[in-house]
């Protein structure tokens, strides 16, 4: 399991963020940035430091104050070593997240001081105060933008936008099923579902206090909200209410969830994996692959991102979330803002159990 | 796991071959049918009957003798009840064969006496010595094809051709990876795959002789043929001796050898599943789905032929068979010729373990 492209893709831009950890004093004020020089637990290999020593800006390049920045389940397997991206050590931690443009040299392209920015590649290491790259790693978001609504956009809601539009063709009417629906991207599902029409399914596990996340998922715009336990105890037919039986499935958890999803999509319907949270595999019975047409695949954000650098429909699909997002129609996941310098409890929060809130870092820079 | 569309599409049709086990003496000649009236153990539940019963031809309307219908796989499942497809009892046995036209009335549509044919649905019952069905219930094959070729036509050799077109851009020097390559199906896989430069790595089970099997799959046009144990033992690269990763892999076990099979494939590959063997489902590493872009389908060429009949691109297909065949590009499967009276030696022949022989059902008619 590994991804040699990604790594051959970004290794020479990865070398040119990694000098900041070593050139001296070239800018004036410090940054704080959070670590790691080895693959392990999370909680203990990430350590919050103290740089004076960004690059200065060139013609190519442009400074950026970092925003916020989630902690993503990608970034935690990352730090972990389990993730097939793996950054040459030491590394920044962050995937994604959102800045803005504090400096550049004319004729650096054309973003300019005050743009609010993503990044356009895998390897930025965003948790950090200040970063300075090339101006064509990142991407500039309309004005308006809600920075929250940014800071998540790349990873978790790029996801759940691309599974619900390249794998079936979905009407307004058809129907969606999902199980870990208050993950992130789960939640972002709905969202994005309900803006298009679409009814959703929503499975989540059992846990204390069901009732008030259902509320919340129903608020968000799901259809049907159950838990593990109640699918297993129920009927398609009752539980689908006259819904018609769902074309696509999203699993992020595999095991007995997966097969429980699994059984109540249409014949020709497809499941697309994006997670596996109970670390067990996606098993099929050979029955519902050859009678039923179940098509088993998965989904990667990170492959789309490199196979579609800089595309017209990349940019499309930016326009129309961030549009939503100034609409209202699509509101961030449940989330805690964490400072930097609490990157403790932001981890681990990130990775406790039934966490339904989204750690997001924010700088003070 | 039902198929109702397939029971819907054919019961007129099927009432009224059915309607063949109860008139009386309408046709002068006695015909023999293995017919079964429960599902259970084929060797037990299959009778030979002498009928003296066809229905006389009209103007919609051939008499078919049939020539040669194999026993497979489907075939049995069907008659033990475990099939999504389950004709009305009593019925009679058998989904494809081939049959010559020996009586029709002018105005039949382009048929004429002395068409080789071979069915067109999915239910005509060919385990008979003859037919009368509607003439649109027959597919006419070009002059000179060879008669135990067409016998095995419409289920083995187009699951192979079709499994081989419709899931990767498979182009002349790509590799395919099968298992159970010795069946019927795999030992036509090889051969199309050969006639279109395609490489195939093929996997059987251990037995005793495999030395002997491996030879005649190379004499067929195998590429590598390794067996279960083989393949465990081997790296990929060692065993890939310098050909690429499959694209494709041709799945009719489950189970381990799905896993072993999975693991060969290039990233982005495709699994195509059409048996289970093993009778365990496929099981597929959360990695493989997301990371390694590995999709998983399923294939049934009942459900082909019924989204595409009398389709050009089903008359295209076989005229290419056909005309390989012709050419002795395609040999049929090895295989033993069993005359219907036979049939209790040829039914436990094909339910027997390590059976690489196709029985082949012949008529005295």
């Amino acid at each position: 399991m590994s991804a040699p492209i990604i790594r051959n893709i970004c290794s020479s831009r990865r070398a040119f963020f990694h000098r900041t950890l070593s050139l001296k004093k070239r800018f004036s004020s410090s940054i704080h940035a959070l670590i790691y020089d080895e693959y392990g637990d999370p909680t203990k290999v990430v350590q919050l430091e103290t740089l004076n020593d960004l690059p200065l800006v060139d013609k190519k390049s442009i400074r950026i104050k970092m925003l916020a920045s989630p902690i993503n389940p990608a970034d935690i397997n990352t730090i972990q070593g389990i993730y097939p991206v793996k950054p040459p050590l030491p590394a920044v931690g962050g995937f994604e997240g959102v800045g803005e443009v504090v400096e550049i040299k004319s004729g650096a392209s054309d973003i300019k001081v005050g743009d609010m920015v993503i990044p356009a590649i895998n390897s930025l290491g965003t948790w950090r105060s200040q970063v300075v790259c090339p101006s064509d790693c990142v991407t500039v978001l309309p004005e308006g933008t809600p920075r929250l609504f940014a800071a998540t956009l790349r990873v978790n809601t790029c996801t759940s936008y691309r599974m619900l539009a390249d794998f079936q063709d979905l009407q307004a009417g058809d129907t969606v099923i999902q199980n870990a629906a208050n993950s992130g991207a789960g939640q972002m599902a709905i969202q994005i579902a309900a803006a298009r029409g679409l009814k959703t399914i929503n499975i989540v596990r059992d846990r204390p206090n069901v009732d008030e996340l259902k509320a919340h998922l129903h608020n968000l715009g799901a259809d049907i909200v159950v838990t593990d336990t109640e699918l297993r105890m129920s009927s398609p037919q009752k539980l689908l209410q006259g819904l018609p039986k769902p074309k696509l499935g999203l699993n992020a958890v595999g095991g007995k969830s997966a097969i429980s999803l699994m059984k109540y999509l249409q014949n020709g319907g497809t499941m697309v994996t994006y997670g596996g949270m109970s670390k067990q595999p996606v098993t099929v019975p050979t029955g519902m692959l050859i009678f039923n047409d179940i098509k088993v695949v998965g989904y990667w954000m990170t492959r789309w991102h490199d196979n579609n650098p800089n595309s017209v429909e990349a940019a499309r699909m930016f326009d129309e979330l961030c549009q939503w997002s100034k609409e209202g129609r699509l509101c961030i996941p449940r989330h805690r803002l964490v400072n930097i310098k609490d990157y403790k409890s932001g981890i681990e929060s990130a990775m406790a159990d039934f966490t339904t809130e989204k750690q997001i870092l924010v700088f003070d820079n």
